[in-house]
């Protein structure tokens, strides 16, 4: 067999269309609100220097998702009073407004410098939630940061970036947290 | 906390260095020789594809890493005689010729579209060698093929990509082998 046999084919038409990277992120679940979690942050510091840089940002279009996880007993850390139907309501709304500002940090941040954007938010499962989304928008690379677990520590909590990386449906980036980055428990982020 | 409190640093004068990307490529255990294999091949391809594209060619430089796997006999499929030191001799250096032929294939290619590139060969397990090689050229990324194997497959041949995620010093990328390239026994490549 020739070495001329093998052909890489390169649709010239498809070439350089916009690159659709689907960016996954997070609550900080120790910065407070609402900050990104530290995984994600670097996920999308990466990728802004090292795929769409400054003179090709036309051939990128970034996706952010988020995932609401819906509390298991819908109270969170402040000291409200429950005591009508409406104020559970005021909880999910709070909730949402919480992914929203969340989603707003990346989107501003991509307007500053020009890049081509859109977000928006799931609810379910992360892992299940992402994978589904993949199957509906097609991106070309789903990048998702990831805490860098050892082994003891991932029996116990499980990764998300494990189980995207062997289920989604597209080819999976995993940018592990900077070491000097990882809190005194590094299961937090 | 303010949302102008988050900011991700790009330092200016790094944005726009080539992004190093080390591509692991390997033989096709099907297509003859020197066929790359199947996922290989689809790694390259969606490199070209979605991240070197041919307004921004300048911006990448691929790195090519072929790793020579001891044969455990030393044995291939060819019917040669061996009868004397020199015999084996020409059989160690069949398999560097077998590597060199690898990568020129790629290196090519890359010529061919102008993109900035270079390729060597290493020997050893590849996941280890694959790592090792990580910690010494520090690379922006790590992009190897998959063979996308069921979890029952993947108990018995163990994957390459799977440690790599886990253990390499860098983002690592994953792209599996498209549907319809899998060969009758999906464990070929």
């Amino acid at each position: 067999m020739s070495m001329d046999e093998i052909q890489v084919q390169v649709e010239p038409e498809a070439e350089d269309s916009p690159t659709k990277v689907l960016i996954c992120v997070n609550q900080s679940s120790i910065k407070g609100y609402p900050y990104p979690s530290l995984s994600c942050v670097d996920a999308f510091e990466w990728t802004l220097k090292k795929l769409v840089k400054r003179s090709s940002k036309h051939l990128f279009k970034l996706c952010f998702l988020h995932v609401e996880v819906p509390d298991e007993d819908g109270f969170d850390d402040t000291d409200s009073l429950y005591a009508s139907p409406d104020d559970f309501k005021d909880l999910k709304h709070r909730e949402k407004i919480r992914g929203l500002h969340l989603l707003e940090i990346f989107i501003r941040r991509c307007h500053e410098i020009g890049v081509p954007c859109e977000g928006w938010i799931r609810k379910g499962d992360p892992k299940e939630a992402i994978c589904r989304e993949v199957k509906k928008i097609h991106p070309d690379i789903l990048i998702v940061g990831s805490r860098g677990l050892g082994p003891v520590q991932r029996i116990f909590v499980g990764t998300v970036s494990e189980y995207i990386s062997k289920h989604a449906d597209c080819p999976v980036l995993v940018i592990k947290r900077k070491v000097e980055d990882t809190p005194e428990d590094p299961v937090d982020d």
